[in-house]
């Protein structure tokens, strides 16, 4: 049951009308995101569609010292959404203009409810791209809030190398604008990398001005399977190291390939298997995929097969981003768990191999994929949320992979976040500079209300 | 004269012997950077032989609410040496060792006294180099603290995208470890790039881990020029928004191709010019030569020439990077002042057809440069720095510059950083935002002992 304050709940009602709710399935789908994580209902809805609204909520919340949680597509995977304290979810998903392209500069701004398919919908007759895409359909809002990255970061990087520039509510309900439309600056402290990654806690993005991209005149995508994981990894590693400029590289395993077949009605080999996409002029993304086919034989890969026309290169990517879906499809009633983690591209095999091995005493299906070109990857287990003898299988496996990870000089997640489900690690991976972060936050958010519980460990 | 407290230098004598040196020559050359700014002398300079001797005098200072201000090779252009408040200047040049290479993994750990030079030097028997190259024999910790970028930005970004970790002494003395190896991560806030560009305002950087790249298989260069300015930044406009993956793409305006011919003994045709630099396989530079070489020509380039023997290549970018000294030493005994702005590329020309008509007022040497792929380009200005008269007219004309910068949505440096030089603009160009990184400052550093006096205005 909701708890909010009457006097905060009369005071909302006042400005929004029905945009204010405490509707309780309205509340249960706002303290849940796509995976596992136990949900946490909010105390209330409210559905915001602009960035004074925003404003107008927090410094509201602030005068009661309740919490605020920012609300996207709700495909977070490490439990951003959960409102451990209660609190106000503001649903930006309403917040869905386009509010500038500009061709020439290669930039545009968006309200933070804007997903990345809406914007790249309403780019393509422009002749441009956002190729940040980390599966889900998720806002732009959300993914820089996450610091989400996904298959196209090899070549494109991340939310943290292509945001310019954002519009944030800070915690006393303060409007800022951080960063600018210039390519690079030296003006300053880069708050934008700030807020970039900090999963709400600082503070609540409204606006969001990205990088742009020309379509590439060509795009060519191809497959290839191995024997062997090792094999596979090779291939992949000797590719960065060659500096191939590939667009995505991605390992999908074979228990994914099997899971990707029955799922999307697709014939692949089922055997560990690495996706290509090469984007540039005709003749250099020719060259590259006569380059990694090169490599792909060296390291004893089989069966290399290119795809030029967008109808096979779409079936192909449809099937990769629908890799959760399909993992967690193979047991009816089942949730995905999914974790990432990165490490060096030199330990990649390493990481993948142990990881293998921790999965053969796993007791529900999983897979593993990835986007290996930056030695990021992730394991999906479908699990019975409600079998705690799992629940506690599934997180001894996946605490093990983390602190390989971890040992091997990598991160406890490349591209999901912190949020509650990585938290207990973040000690272990960054030490003392957690304190830091406490600093940050304590400075910043003295009264602990945005997205409390969140990357920083109590 | 030095007025460090005695006990404060007994302890430091103590621990450093003859690294400890209140000496007049040695306190003036610690306080000056390459610009025309004013020199305000340290104290006492210590030179720092690890982490552990930068803890020590930090812990101190801080016990004595004493500056400290970090120095490398002392080519700052914005006044970021001036000990405006006295204090300790901490000479980290013998932190000069490099700490690791993984040419698996594309990166390296130096420590922060590591010029570019060296490095790069170190590096290329490996097959590898590192592309941030802002001119200067920068230390890369300088370059972190100050997210350089320079001529080969427009590829390969700026110490922004490419310090992947950082070891920092805070304020306290205490010793942290920000970032980590793994390409990309979402484990809580980004520190790293906290901590890049904040100009020894929030902690001294000890050791820097960095992204390498391999040498490209193929490597050339093009010069063209122009008979009129806004033929060459259309040029270069339209090369970007074709998204020609050029390495570097400056302009030199005429009056600086002259100045570089008399400098460096060079007879390039005086007209501004665009010099390319392309990296790839032997096809896609070609390629790329093709491609650009079309572009001018459409704009109005003459005379498209291409170098690809090393000498060559050398010889331009050598003329290139030492265009500050070119243009300085056109009048005897005059100092250099080089502003720097960087807007979106479509405000490009507009920005520098205004600078042009300002400089036809101004009363010293000038050229103007710059990286325009990036949108952003320096002013170099030679001046006599006990002429009051000229430095309040190039002073007045570098506002007006920065000003109609801001205005087209740009920033008031694109590379050079705040220091004192542009400290009165922070304002103007991010609003607010200021009052929130001082926050930041005062949360980490609460006794103001780092670096006081830059980037944020009083």
């Amino acid at each position: 049951m909701s708890s909010l304050a009457p006097d905060l709940a009369a005071a909302l009602t006042a400005r929004f009308g029905d945009r204010f709710s405490q509707g309780e399935a309205l509340r249960q789908q706002h303290g849940r995101g796509e995976s596992y994580h136990a949900a946490a209902a909010p105390d209330a809805v409210v559905f915001a569609e602009s960035t004074d609204d925003v404003s107008f909520i927090v410094r509201l919340c602030a005068t009661h010292q309740v919490p605020v949680i920012a609300f996207g597509a709700g495909t977070s995977l490490e439990g951003h959404l959960s409102a451990v304290k209660g609190g106000v979810s503001i649903d930006l998903s309403a917040m869905n203009r386009i509010l500038r392209v500009s061709p020439e500069d290669l930039d545009c701004t968006v309200e933070a409810g804007v997903t990345r398919e809406a914007l790249n919908s309403w780019l393509r007759d422009r002749g441009l791209f956002f190729p940040i895409d980390p599966g889900a359909n998720a806002t732009l809002g959300g993914m820089a809030a996450t610091r989400a990255s996904g298959t196209n970061a090899v070549r494109y990087g991340t939310m943290r190398e292509n945001v310019l520039s954002l519009t944030v509510v800070l915690p006393s309900g303060q409007v800022i604008r951080v960063g600018g439309r210039a390519r690079k600056s030296s003006a300053g402290y880069d708050l934008t990398r700030l807020f970039v990654g900090s999963e709400g806690t600082l503070g609540i993005i409204t606006e969001v001005t990205l990088r742009l991209y020309g379509i590439p005149e060509s795009t060519t995508a191809a497959l290839c399977s191995f024997a062997d994981t090792a094999q596979a990894i090779d291939t992949a590693v000797a590719v960065i190291q060659l500096g191939i400029p590939v667009a995505r590289m991605e390992f999908m395993d074979r228990g994914l390939i099997e899971a990707v077949n029955r799922h999307a009605g697709l014939l692949l080999a089922v055997e560990d298997t690495l996706a290509f996409e090469f984007h540039g002029s005709p003749a250099s993304t020719l060259e590259q995929i006569e380059q990694v086919a090169a490599i792909a034989a060296e390291n004893g890969g089989r069966a290399f097969a290119s795809a030029t026309t967008s109808e096979e290169r779409n079936r192909l990517w449809k099937a990769r981003h629908n890799a959760f879906y399909a993992v967690v499809s193979q047991r009816p009633g089942a949730r995905g768990w999914s974790s990432d983690v990165c490490v060096p591209v030199s330990a990649l095999a390493e990481c993948i191999r142990f990881t293998r091995e921790l999965l053969a005493t796993c007791p529900v299906p999983t897979a593993i994929l990835g986007h290996v070109g930056d030695g990021n990857y992730h394991v999906v287990f479908a699990i019975d949320p409600d079998n705690t003898e799992e629940l506690a299988a599934v997180a001894a496996i996946n605490k093990k992979m983390v602190l390989k990870a971890l040992s091997l000089g990598g991160t406890s997640t490349g591209e999901h976040g912190i949020g509650t489900g990585k938290i207990d690690y973040l000690r272990a991976e960054h030490g003392e500079a957690v304190d830091l972060m406490r600093v940050i936050k304590q400075a910043i958010d003295p009264l602990d209300i945005m997205n409390p519980g969140k990357i920083l460990p109590a």
